[in-house]
């Protein structure tokens, strides 16, 4: 099935495998006239580096993205934008040991039986690498967001039960530069140091952590999201569990809400400071029957802990015998994906606010 | 934007206003050669019946689906099937005290400002009327499952604090048969009793309270849901969140994943029984890589209490005035949206697993 | 497959068989605020009415369409329009002498080998029935195009081998004047004279002619249609080669351009009366590259001669043994099918340009 | 909008302008296992080469398309097919003399209206070039068709009026043979040779000739293509008129149909040599009701002459003055474009038989 694309309006391809010569990202329904550069996709790029800090894996490759088509003279034409990065740190010699061997956690399995063919190479489409390309296609959504005034900030918002403070909503760029400040994406200093230590610590394991990550979409105009299946928080959600590793979602109030009643949980209408229509609280999250209500867009998203450890586990070979699986010494694996989930997790709500944007475009005569 | 349909290979594109003269569902895609017939579908929308139990709300309608169109001699042709729903109990008189006012927790305020239309009966789009079309396509998607063995089965996990034992999933059928037998789908007798208990108690304050569903997925083959952006997991979180009042979504170990360790939350790989390949547990929830592992399929949805509640609330009028919202006298609603939520859930992972299904014969040569 | 729909933003569903309960329309994505009613409807379902004269066949029933859906104190709510029409005359046991036969020139042999199921009854979804949900949606698209000043014309450029003299197409509403004003929507007197008499001997004769409809969409801003897969003449082509009995498709030149040369073919561009860039001739018809030009956009589609015929034909049953095959004696039909296509063809090139109409709105920043 | 990609399963997605850095193609959906190679795709991409004769343009660039993901071991994994063809020969100062001008029977006028920006190089994405993309992915649906035994062939059926003579259809080797070894892919030797003259003397005289394209997709099951909106000759209409100079289709006896009555018309069914339904003659054209009969499906394709032409034609600059518009000398144009669109038109027939191939299997339970 061609399952690689994501969007309706402004949608995004995307195509490689972790251990292929490239991985790239058509960005299909962008419109004419945004000013786009690769400095700009570059430097949200740097953003998921692995090897950014010593709590992600150390791989030293550095991506580069090379815009293809799509633009000219620095601003998009309405021509699909083709963005492509280049593997050059995909040596897979090192998956011999371990070349005929179920990946416990991984997807190794599942391909095998849905297709037929044993790529035991870095996971393949499985892999978190094909994420690069969300993050580049982000970068560009998020210049069309801003031209409305429409900005995103993801951040780590628990990893290993530590927890960090509620975080002030009312300052988008004091936010995120808080965010980017912190080593992993975490905008409360305390729980950043408490977090490094156990990662840490996990890392000394050969154990992994999960995670959870909180993005906000910031000033959205009233009116964005469809009615029934399309509505803006089916559609995260399925931009979110669509990412490695994600096991669940929630908007605001989220699995909260189960536990309140309806006079707690119903977020009053209020004129506000302005003259406009508002809610006295957020408990929805910045959406009422899916569409957007101008509030803060919350969202949150679980990660489990990274598959690939040190330990020794339990598995199965292809030919269906008992072995022992150990990932092989000098692999790369971050003890804790959700870091540099963070970037990505900003990047798929930028991209479909984006398309929301666009399709909202179509609602009145 | 064409937002009323779901799913691309069994297709559901539903229509009507919860005060229209009637609602329907057009299911396009079904395989030729199915037997289904009227009285299948109508035991299903029996299911979400409102005034089935106390704990629900007392309309007295009772839904009566009519196929008019997709079969011949009691078999799909391959044809679009057209079932539609006449409206019986469509009095909206009642809504003319809070004509214009905006409802807490409601969508109208989101429809008036996309649609510039303010539609002040009970919800149009928005209300959760339009799940019983969803209940019927449901019914047919399930029949389909049922040619390869596939069965889903939906209970409530917990209402208002109140979670039940830990389900036995080895028995489907069983599952069901104590899930129906309760008065509120919830297959734990204990808990149904407290439950029962809570939501009386709240009725009687006028309040409402929310809840966790629970649906699983049983004898599922390997290999359904497709890799990247059409992941299994990522379709049932669409399909979750576009019913009404849901705010969540979990699979498998869900947002405890994000607590644990990887030597923890790995599903080692171990030979079954049947000498089939397996995982010794299933913290997955029933997917790697967004494909079907064979182990059952657990999803859980969070719901906010009903939003319609007999307190009074604070509000604006369309009119941008300040004023006091009260469910007016007689109204039916619902204390707990939850309960009734069960069928609907159900019908929606089946509906994902039988576009899946067709889906998947196109994966190998 | 899900194959029932048509049209990305404006899209629209049908479903119904010829002789079942009764046939269908949800339309899609219809912006908000557009006034509709039944009676517009009604009066464009009237021109494609068997029986409306003596050139089509005497079916007596008249199609009546209900709005179930999607409109609320006269006007579009942004929510889907369901259309409903009811079979009235639909008796199929007329059809009992053939039952078992496969029919020269139907789609029973192909539906039969694809779906493994044998409805002798009218044609199912291959018959033209269908087409009455496209004439009602077309007649909703007209008037989202009306306000953009958009008019569409189909007429009757050919029929049994006599052409029309070139038409007018200065005044699009004298040309529908004259259109509407024959009994075989044809806008010159004339030839009308000419094909009157040639259907009536071809009836006689138990026979059936074929003809060819030209039709033009007036007054479109420059821009409709989108680069390289989603020309305004694709899609226009596809709408057209889905209607039954058709064999092909020209826009502007058509086939005469293989014959022309570049000198004669190009459209040279000129300074018009108000300032305007446009086209000293329009041998392109309206686009180039796929994008409207402002220019009239003319288009043709032939339709076979009608395959149901009195004459007796050679044909096999569903046995595989070899049979004559002959229409039963009070069978309805016409004997010239194009004739009734005419709002079909012109229903559909408004759907095709409301689409484009929306989609353009996305083209720009 | 999102326009630039085609089909449903097998569905690709192209990217690139004429005088960017590269054109490429991303094919999602291809079934897993199938073997594939760059040799292949590369021997028919050579087949629209330009320079391949005297009578197409004299660019020097060749085509060497890299497969950059999507196979392992020489066959395909599931997923997506990264194909990129980088630009060689790409100078476009040669077009600064008509750097402001619009130019007759080309694109640039509408892209400048609908978009907003003059891309003044070699067309954009209106360029012919982005055809490259298309004959690289159609070799891939040629050997998925090739499994089941289905051929496409496409050639010359007229140039400038000059017309071949009816080729035999029984031996779809010997005739992609005969059109192979002619210098303009026609299977007649004596149109050949005056098809080759006439191009030869509108080059001289700096003008250009349209022609027709006839594809023949042979040994198809009954069965490819859906009811009503994706009927076969819907898509494959949709797919013609997606290239670039077409002005029209046709299907078995396309607008010969008009002139017809139904008892010449109609197709009559008979019990074939191997005792199967087949019909005795085939003015059908491969389809009924949408769906595929078993045989021969034959399909007609007008072009336009070349638009770019080395007389002098009047135009109008994008500031809107009239001004005189010529092709600058060395510039490199067909003659014919007709003659390079063959393996396109082969390459869109077998794309959409292969997506229909895949649709095929959802038909029955």
């Amino acid at each position: 099935m061609a399952s690689n694309h994501f969007g309706t309006l402004f949608r995004i391809t995307t195509w490689g495998e972790s251990h292929g010569k490239a991985i790239g990202v058509v960005i299909d329904g962008c419109p004419a006239g945004l000013p786009i550069s690769e400095e700009e996709i570059n430097a949200e790029l740097a953003l998921r580096q692995p090897g950014k800090t010593a709590y992600v894996s150390p791989r030293g490759e550095k991506d580069i993205a090379e815009i293809c088509s799509g633009t000219f003279e620095g601003k998009t034409t309405g021509a699909p934008i083709s963005i492509i990065i280049f593997n050059k740190d995909a040596d897979s010699s090192k998956y011999e040991p371990i070349k005929n061997l179920l990946r416990p956690g991984h997807a190794n399995f599942t391909y095998l039986e849905k297709y037929g063919i044993f790529d035991y190479r870095g996971g393949g489409r499985s892999s978190a690498r094909e994420t690069a390309c969300r993050v580049a296609a982000g970068a560009i959504a998020k210049k069309l967001l801003a031209l409305e005034g429409i900005d995103v900030v993801a951040y780590i918002k628990e990893v290993g039960g530590i927890a960090i403070a509620e975080p002030s909503l009312s300052d988008p760029s004091l936010l995120r530069e808080k965010t980017r400040k912190s080593p992993i994406f975490c905008p409360d200093e305390t729980a950043t140091a408490k977090i490094v230590k156990a990662i840490e610590q996990v890392k000394e394991e050969g154990d992994s952590l999960g995670g959870v990550i909180e993005v906000v979409g910031f000033n959205l105009p009233v009116g964005l999201g469809d009615p029934v299946y399309e509505k803006l928080e089916a559609n995260l959600a399925k931009a979110m569990l669509s990412i490695p590793a994600t096991k669940g979602f929630e908007i605001g109030s989220g699995f909260q809400a189960a536990r309140m009643k309806g006079s707690q949980h119903n977020d009053q209408f209020i004129v506000g400071a302005k003259g406009e229509i508002t809610t006295a609280s957020n408990l929805a999250g910045g959406t009422l029957g899916g569409i957007s209500t101008g509030m803060p867009l919350i969202i949150r998203v679980p990660f489990k802990p990274t598959s690939s450890i040190m330990k020794p586990q339990k598995t199965v070979s292809t030919q269906g015998e008992e072995k022992e699986f150990k990932i092989p010494e000098g692999s790369r694996h971050d003890p804790c994906v959700t870091i540099r989930a963070v970037p990505i997790v900003e990047a798929m709500m930028a991209i479909v606010l984006a398309d929301a944007l666009l399709l909202n475009r179509a609602s009145k005569t």
